[in-house]
């Protein structure tokens, strides 16, 4: 431990990934005083389709949009 | 808060997705008294080997059924 | 299968929860075409410290609004 | 219950996977005395560049590695 | 990896919890050829107002039964 | 989105929990590029008896050392 579970929208480059999660790592290390190798990150990738905000998915938001 | 994280299996169409998102949400806002931009729902799609019960995969028990 | 986890804040009624879980069962019955017995939900309720937005917890966030 | 979420690094068999949900859901009705009907596992299966220790995803790892 | 998330419904004594996650990780090295120490298990303890099946929490479910 | 689930042993402090949400978003933000306010974590606190790796538990393996 820390174990995190990390859900983002699909589209990150692989440099951005491993950006994030030397970051996130770095910040808990230094917030909680744990070592480097005692952090777990597990990245979820989800769609467009596979995540909402007030009952809208983010690529139907989109298409609403594009149809303005 | 609520955030919700949804586990499916795949095959749904997106508008089955859509559909799903919106009346999750509206039931949340309904029971809980929560504003719709409040709901957050993650969409995680398994495929037929990656879900089981009893032990035995959907892709499995598909495959047994099949094959009787 | 569907399986839901669903994250709330601390405080909410066992009425609430099970009028919460009994409308997000009927909502995916009714836009997935499942059997209600299929739908599995797991509540994990967290305390005002253990939830953030932009960075800063429920609690911290309630306590800076309340000092002003 | 139980359920279970399990994270794997992608690449193992279906033969693999299906002896893996086998065996837990054996190793719980044994430890547990539940029946193997109510144990469900859900499978989560992650990029090499989708898992990190000490802040390096493995697909870094293995390229860093390999480099040397 | 692999990391494992395992739901229960409260009530499980730490012997019991001590077989399971022994069994759980004999169960993954014998099947998937991992080695011990690679396997981490986050168990979460719901409570009875925090499970449902069929839209009806567990709790609910046994204060039906024993009013019948 | 990004949304964190972020799995911790017990005994942190509210400045510990508060110190790491702050640092782990401006992370994220300064890494991805997103806006500190899209940033949620969840944390969830797990007890001695609910984390394992390589089959012991964190406090079956206190105990175990205290005992020598």
């Amino acid at each position: 431990m820390p174990i995190l579970e990390m859900h983002l929208l699909e589209g990150r480059t692989v440099e951005q990934k491993r950006a994030a999660v030397a970051a996130v790592t770095r910040a808990l290390v230094e917030s909680l005083g744990v070592k480097p190798e005692q952090v777990r990150i597990l990245i979820t990738e989800h769609q467009q389709e596979n995540f909402s905000v007030g009952g809208i998915t983010a690529g139907h938001r989109n298409s609403l949009q594009e149809s303005q």
